[in-house]
C-alpha cells in the first residue's frame, strides 16, 4: 500500500461523507479495505437512525465482518474522514484492526486525546490523509448549522 | 430508586446474561430503565451475529433510543452484569446516560481501568450490585471453556 492508494481509498471515504452531508448528518464517511479491495462502505446515520451507535466506523465494522465471515479485521485497513471517537476506537480494539487511516483530527472527542492507547497494540495509525478536504466538508456542514 | 430496586433490575439483566450463556455467548446481560420501567433488554450476541459491536449494552442503547424516540438517555439507567468496556462506555457518553449500575468488575477491559473518566460527566456510577451472582455466571462459562 502506497501513499497514493491511501489517498484513493480516502477519496472513497469522502464520497461516503458527502452522502452523509446530503442527508443532513455530520459528514463522516468510512471504507474498510482488505487485500486492496473495499469490503465495506458506510456513513454516519445517527440522526436518521436516531441512534448514537450509528457512526460510520461502527457500521463499517459490522458490514466488514459480515463480508469476511469473521469478527477479526487484522488484515484490514479502516479509512475514515475523521479521527475515530472513543466508542469507535473501542470497537476497533475488539476487531484487532490492522490499520487506521484518518483524515481530519478531532481534538475534542478523538481517541488520541486519551493518555493511553486504547487501540489494539498491533493497530497501525496514519493520520492527515486528505486532511484539508475532510476538514473542509465538516466546516461547511457546521457553518450551515449556525 | 432504592438498593432493592437496583437488585430487582440487576436480576433482570442477569436473566438476559443467562440467555446469552445458553447460546454459548460470553454471558453478559443488560436492561435499560426509565421512570422505573424497563424500556430495553439485551444480551451479548457477538458470536451469533459475528460482530464485535453486538455487546449487550450497545444493543440495549439502540433499542432504548428506539423505544423513547430520542437519542439521549439522560433520564435512564443501564443495568449491566459486567463493567462496560471502552466501546460501550464511549457509546454511553454519546447517549448522555443518566446512570450505570453494574455487577462484576472487569479489570482487563472495563472502562474504569483508564486514567480518565470517559463517561459523560453527569453519568452516575454504581458498582457491585449482585456482584457474586454476576461473577459466578461468568466463571461458570469460562470454566466450561477450558
Amino acid at each position: 500500500m502506497t501513499a497514493s492508494s491511501d489517498e484513493y481509498f480516502m477519496k472513497q471515504a469522502l464520497k461516503e461523507a458527502q452522502i452523509a452531508f446530503e442527508k443532513d448528518e455530520v459528514p463522516v464517511g468510512a471504507v474498510i479495505v482488505c487485500n486492496n479491495m473495499i469490503i465495506s462502505r458506510a456513513h454516519n446515520l445517527t440522526e436518521r437512525l436516531n441512534d448514537v451507535t450509528a457512526h460510520a466506523e461502527m457500521q463499517a465494522f459490522t458490514a466488514a465482518s459480515d463480508s469476511l465471515g469473521g469478527k477479526y479485521l487484522n488484515e484490514c485497513t479502516l479509512y475514515v474522514t475523521l479521527e475515530p471517537c472513543i466508542m469507535c476506537s473501542g470497537a476497533a480494539f475488539w476487531t484487532q484492526l490492522g490499520k487506521i487511516v484518518y483524515g481530519a483530527s478531532d481534538s475534542k472527542r478523538g481517541f488520541r486525546k486519551l493518555p493511553e492507547n486504547i487501540l489494539h497494540p498491533k493497530t497501525k495509525i496514519v493520520s492527515g490523509v486528505l486532511e484539508k478536504e475532510c476538514v473542509a466538508l465538516l466546516k461547511e456542514f457546521f457553518r450551515d448549522k449556525r
